[in-house]
C-alpha cells in the first residue's frame, strides 16, 4: 500500500500534521515508460512551506487534496522501462509518500525543472548517478547546491579578500555557499546557532570565523569580525538575522537574498521587517533576490563544476537524517523553521532493499 | 549682523527650533579670493536630518556647534574676487545663516562635490548660470535633479514599455524621475498625498498614473493600474510606501531606494521595516540604493543634459517656496517630513537688492 500525506487545508502558520490528510491507496503496476519507486528519502526546503501557502512563491501552490510535493530518492521495485532493472536508484518530485509511480528519463541531474512540476501524482525521475551517496542529489548535488553555486558565485562573486558573511549557515545552502566564498578567495563568517552548529562549520566546513546567534549579539560580534564592514551578505533568514548583517554592510557591498527560514513562518517573523534599510540607500548596495530555476539553463555546467569540488574533497557537506513514517514529514520540516538541521534535513523512510 | 543657526544637540526624532542654538556674528570684510554672500534661497532635502544624527549617512554629521549644513543661494554684497562683482548670483553649502564668506571659484555647477563638505564655515561657491530661475540650481538643475537623472536613468534604466512606480512623486526628486522615465518610453505611475499634488503630477508633469496615498489603498490601487506588476519602482518613501510598492513588483523587478523621506523621521516610520522582502526573493528582483556622489565624476554630463531638457521644456518642476526668517529653517525642513511640499521645498530670506 502507498501511503501518501495529501495537503488537507493551508496551514495558517507552522504546518502541523492537521494541516493533511493521510491515506493509504493500493500501489499499481507500471505502465510502459513507468517505474514504481519505493522511497526511501525525502528532501526538506524552507520553501516547501510556501508552496502551502496560496502564494506569492515561485512555485505554484500545492493542490489541496494532492500528494504534498517534495523532492526524494527511492529504489525501483517494478518496472515498465527497458533497462530500468529493478534496484535502480532514482530521484525526483515523488511527494511525500511511500511509493510513487513515475515517469522514468535517462539524463543528467543538472536539468531538474522537473522538481517544481506542480504535480507529485507522476513525477519524472532519474538515475542516481553512481559513486556518490544517494542521499547527496538531495543536496550538495542537488537544488541547495545549485542554489548556492548561482547565488554565491553568479549574484555575490566574491573577489579575494572579500570579507563575506553566510547567514544560516549551517544549513544545506549556507554551507555549501561559505565554502564556496572560501573557494574563491573571501574570508567568511558564519552565522548559526549552539555549539554543534559553529564547531562543525569551523572545523569541519573551514569558515574563518563563526557568530552564535544564541549566544551573541549578532551585529555586534560581526561588527567585531569585520570592522571595514561586510562586502558580501548570503543570506538565508531574513528578519532580524538580515537587519544585523545589513547594519554591518561596506560600502558598496552586494547583499544575496535566499529565501528566508525566519520569514513567512511565525507569526513573530513575519511581523518583523528590518527597519535599516536606509543603510542599503546611505552605503550605496545592492541587493539581488533570486531563485535557483533563473538559471535552469545552466544546471549541467554547475553540477559538473561541484561535482568536480565534491570528488576532491574541496566541499564537504552534512546530511541531517530523521528516521521515521512518512508522518513525520510536517515535523521533519518543521526543524529547518526551529533551526534543528546541520546541514540537508532528510526523512529516511526506508533502507535500500536492492542495494 | 550674520543671523546663525547653530546645531546645538542631536534631535531625539523630528528636529525642533531647541535642538538649535540662534547667535549673531558681524560680518566680516572679504579677504582676498574670498566673496561675502546674502543668503536669499536655502533648500532642504530629506537627507539633512540624517546629517544631524551620528550617523551612518553618506555625509559626516554636522559638528555640534557649527551652523547647521545646507545648499543655497545668494548674492555676493561685497567681493574679494576680481571680475565678481556685487550683486553677482552665487551657490553653494551657504549653510542655515543670513551671511555667508565663502571661497569664489570659478566652473561649472556639474562638479558640486563641495556639497558635502562637512564645514559651511567658509563654503565654496560658484556662479548661477545666466538664464535660469536662481532657485532652479537647487532643485531640478542641482542635487535633487542629478539624482533623479543617476536613479532613475542608470540604476533603474528603464525600457519602453515598462511600468514605473515612483513614491513621494511629487517632491523634487521623485517628480524629476518621473518624467525621465516617461522620455524613456515608460509608463509611469506617482504615488503622492492630496488632490493639489496628484493633480499636478498628471496635468503639469505628465504622469501616466497617479495614486493618492491619503484616500486610497496603495498596494490595491497599483494592482488594478499594473495588473502586470511594476518593472521599476523608484522608492523616495520608504517604509509602509516601499511595502506596497514592493508587494506590486514584476519578476525581475529592480528597485532604486533613493533615501527614505519617511525612514528615520519619526518614531512610527523607524519602527516599521518592510515584512515582504520575500518577494525580492521569489520574483528575482534587483534592490539598488545609491547617493547622488556615487555618480561625482559623471555630473558635468548629467547637468548638461539636464539643462537641455530643461531650456527645452521636456523637464518641468516646482520649488516649493516658504518666506521667512532663517529661524524658520527647521520648521521648513520638517515640511519635507510632513508630506506637505510640492517640489523643492526652499526657505526664502529675502529677496535679491541687485538684481
Amino acid at each position: 500500500m502507498n501511503r501518501r500525506m495529501l495537503l488537507g487545508r493551508r496551514p495558517s502558520w507552522t504546518a502541523t500534521l492537521d494541516d493533511f490528510v493521510v491515506d493509504e491507496q493500493p500501489v499499481p503496476d507500471p505502465r510502459p515508460g513507468e517505474v514504481v519507486v519505493r522511497v526511501l528519502w525525502i528532501a526538506f526546503d524552507p520553501a516547501m512551506r510556501g508552496w502551502m501557502n496560496d502564494g506569492p512563491s515561485y512555485a505554484p501552490p500545492v493542490t489541496l487534496g494532492e500528494v504534498m510535493r517534495g523532492h526524494g530518492v527511492g529504489e525501483v521495485v517494478a518496472s515498465g522501462v527497458d533497462g530500468v532493472v529493478v534496484g535502480t536508484m532514482v530521484t525526483g518530485n515523488l511527494g511525500w509518500q511511500t511509493y510513487a509511480v513515475a515517469l522514468f528519463e535517462e539524463g543528467t541531474l543538472g536539468r531538474l525543472e522537473h522538481i517544481h512540476d506542480p504535480s507529485a501524482s507522476r513525477p519524472v525521475v532519474r538515475r542516481v548517478p553512481d559513486g556518490v551517496p544517494p542521499t547527496s542529489v538531495l543536496g550538495v548535488l542537488g537544488t541547495t547546491g545549485l542554489t548556492a553555486y548561482f547565488g554565491m558565485l553568479e549574484l555575490g562573486a566574491p573577489r579575494p579578500g572579500d570579507v563575506v558573511l553566510v547567514s544560516g549557515a549551517a544549513g544545506a545552502t549556507g554551507s555549501i555557499a561559505g565554502q564556496l566564498a572560501k573557494l574563491a578567495g573571501a574570508t567568511t563568517i558564519g552565522i548559526a546557532g549552539g555549539p554543534t552548529k559553529t564547531a562543525w562549520l569551523t572545523d569541519v566546513a573551514g569558515f574563518d570565523h563563526v557568530v552564535d546567534y544564541k549566544s551573541e549579539d549578532v551585529a555586534e560580534r560581526i561588527a567585531k569580525l569585520a570592522p571595514g564592514g561586510v562586502d558580501l551578505f548570503y543570506d538565508n533568514v531574513a528578519g532580524r538575522i538580515l537587519e544585523a548583517g545589513i547594519s554591518n554592510l561596506a560600502q558598496r557591498a552586494t547583499v544575496v537574498l535566499c529565501g528566508g527560514i525566519s520569514s513567512g513562518y511565525s507569526d513573530e517573523a513575519v511581523a518583523y521587517g528590518p527597519t535599516n534599510l536606509s543603510t542599503i540607500t546611505v552605503r550605496s548596495c545592492t541587493v539581488k533576490g533570486f531563485i535557483v530555476t533563473d538559471f535552469a539553463d545552466r544546471f549541467d555546467e554547475a553540477t559538473a563544476r561541484m561535482s568536480r569540488w565534491v570528488a576532491e574533497g574541496s566541499l564537504v557537506w552534512a546530511d541531517d537524517i530523521v528516521e521515521g513514517d512518512v508522518t513525520e514529514a510536517v515535523a521533519t520540516m518543521n526543524r529547518l523553521f526551529d533551526g534543528k538541521n546541520l546541514g540537508k534535513q532528510i526523512l529516511q523512510l526506508g533502507t535500500p532493499a536492492h542495494a
